[in-house]
């Protein structure tokens, strides 16, 4: 088992457990729904990025250990559900590495298919968001990435210097670890200083 | 014509059906939108088990006749509207042998493609209960399938109970007409004594 | 350049531009959602067709000449956004001219597909309305297309149109041209003299 494979893993397991939680804040849905919602958060992002390039077979539909981690992280949930609401520090770190993981695996893929690397930077990118943008339209909230801190953005960010990286045929283990250390930074250090993209534009 | 094609087209025009009759229900849209709404509801499943499977043609597009099928059916809904309305059992019914129906074909073709049994189980579940979940996503409800009766859990069991028996090499139609009934039971017995998932957890 | 591809990229730039807009007037999201929402609106619709009829690489992904016009309309919007908000009448041209060729481009590629004509003309709709459709969506709101003026139906209007011509041999440009018209044409007698779609049925 290569690192790459078990942080793939947990990267699946982590969207898991917190797509199973946030789903049961909002909207108090049975056991099906919760394990529903944790499971649309974890595959969704890589699925919607292997449609947009046609790259088949999916993996969760391929590697059926990914089901097992996705069931196994809401079982967890449950029984730590309200030590885990408590643990707001360590969501956030788990969800930055879940999300700066996601990001680089996702831009990866994407340049096996020989895209342009702005849409290469685009589809981590998806990767790592499109799981919480259809956790959110299930639960009928507007997409909480439309609004918060440097997140999406910060994706891009790591996803572009990745390429930088690459380009420069350094390692790909190294490429891989600063590109993910790059996107963990960005979104503590907009978090601490509370920063967030400016709005759009107000009418006058 | 199969017996399994002619329940595949009653299905299909079933799902449109009670997809056109939602939606007038909840948001009141013009013509149009009705017969969008009954088309994504009655396809929504089966198209999207296709696309995570990388099954083309999707049934849809290749045979014409299912369209025949949900334009009379969406015609049929406006000319019996105020009739159908009543006919709460009726629906029931005719809802219990749509689910049923698209879960066990929709784990059959899944099978085709060599997947796990816990994946062709969940594409099974998907083909029955997507299409609902993007008619609900589109009326800007939360989906009915996260609170309702044991509804896409006698799905999965169906759906398993129809890969044991055929792992004991029994007649296709004999699998297929058990594991109907099997669910088709178990929606029976969970509405009579108002059975249902438990919640996932309460905050304390 | 070809005459199709310069109307194709100013469709794109177009679509971008007004779900820019729409998403900053219903959420008031930041730069990246106003950026993602005009993005989806404007590629939405093509890559549903594509993924329905299977057909890779999806354009937006083969050809980066789309992103550019994305992003430059998006602050192309910014810029002038005040501006903007007041040339309703502009919009409704420019919309108009946008579904139009969408519509005719893509009940062209599905042709390409060998699918029937009924179909065909669905995937020339869904191509002209679904980035919208998915705009709505994630802007948690009812997807206006479902109670418009005469919207959706004056592109499928205008696809049979086409359908019609073509199997008469005329010239394609020509085809073409006199289609796009005709949706146009539906859409302005339908707004100047406030047509709508019947309601499906009212509940006696």
């Amino acid at each position: 088992m290569s690192i790459q494979y078990i942080l793939e893993l947990s990267g699946t397991g982590f969207f898991a457990l917190s797509g199973a939680l946030a789903a049961n804040e909002k909207s108090k849905p049975d056991w099906f729904g919760v394990t529903f919602i944790g499971f649309i958060t974890s595959i969704g992002g890589g699925s919607i990025r292997d449609m947009l390039l046609g790259s088949y077979p999916l993996s969760w539909v391929a590697d059926i250990n990914r089901m097992y981690i996705i069931i196994s992280a809401i079982v967890f949930s449950s029984v730590f559900y309200n030590l885990l609401k408590k643990q707001r520090k360590l969501f956030f770190i788990f969800d930055s590495l879940g999300i700066a993981m996601f990001t680089i695996l996702g831009t990866e893929k994407a340049l096996l298919f020989h895209v342009n690397p702005i849409i290469a930077a685009i589809m981590g990118m998806f990767t790592a968001i499109m799981g919480g943008v259809m956790r959110d339209v299930l639960t009928n909230e507007i997409p909480v990435v439309f609004r918060k801190e440097i997140y999406a953005t910060a994706c891009l960010a790591g996803a572009a210097f990745y390429m930088m990286l690459n380009a420069l045929h350094i390692n790909r283990e190294i490429c891989l670890i600063f590109s993910v250390l790059v996107i963990i930074a960005i979104r503590i250090v907009a978090v601490k200083y509370n920063l967030s993209l400016p709005q759009f534009k107000r009418d006058e």
